[in-house]
């Protein structure tokens, strides 16, 4: 506990995995939360299965790319 | 909000895609919520990892594809 | 299939509940899918656990009330 | 995008959910996300719903409470 | 790993959630992942706020409890 | 009902896929619940997008793979 499921487009870098896991566990740590207890699971989705606003992200954000 | 996740077997076609985003978002934006705050998010999972029934989909809907 | 979790912020009526899961049936049924395969969750979340931008919702939403 | 969902004990303070959202929401905004896009949804479940290594949570970690 | 996460009627005895819990932990168990490594997360949803073919469950499965 | 969601590594094979599918069913069989009112969703995340105690996986547990 706790268990954190990140939903982000696909094409997010080793190295910004890296971070997010990092930096999300730290979060907890900081609340008392033993470190190990901490799992963080990235979901990567593709733009095109990612709607907002009821557009399609690969149309409405074609510029914008995942860390 | 709301944030809304869509469970499917592989192989939605890009048009199905943006058909289920649109569609979903409809429903919320007659209930008054506005358009940008919807979000749509569909995971693909494959039918041998699907299981209904105890069985997995693969076998089970042999002919059935997703839309 | 699908399998459908909405989340939304505590407080949603049982009317607009109704109206949200024949509404997300409705979009599949109508792209050929068979009515009884789709299932809806929705998942009730208070706003002082759901962030936005930073903020939590039951601050940076104060007077804006689910359906 | 990202859309962050965690799951934790019940009982998690309204300060400490505060935390929770604004520190995760910082980790995406230190990668160059737009803070506006972060949405982060902590869903919580009693400690006799969740199990670790079999057992359930509010008897193997009976004096642990939540931040 | 793995993260099992139970989508449920509200209303899950005490009793049945151990078994849930213990019973899901085994399965893993026997395919040779130590049992310390599988978290199980029972999410109750209220019957109205679940759909099955476009109803909610409160009004077709009127008899029906859970376990 | 009810719905279930695994979160495994990557590369969980076919065969292993078929075990987990039908022993999670089984369990909830055995608690009377009919074994076609069951879903079970295995969602494969790659292990350098899982995190536990603020590691990734792929490091982590360099040489565990998944069933």
């Amino acid at each position: 506990m706790p268990v954190v499921v990140v939903y982000m487009w696909s094409g997010v870098s080793a190295e910004a995995k890296k971070r997010i896991i990092s930096g999300i566990t730290e979060v907890f740590e900081k609340m008392g939360i033993p470190k190990h207890a901490v799992e963080v699971i990235i979901v990567e989705v593709p733009k095109e299965s990612w709607g907002i606003g009821g557009e399609v992200a690969i149309e409405k954000f074609k510029e914008i790319t995942p860390p």
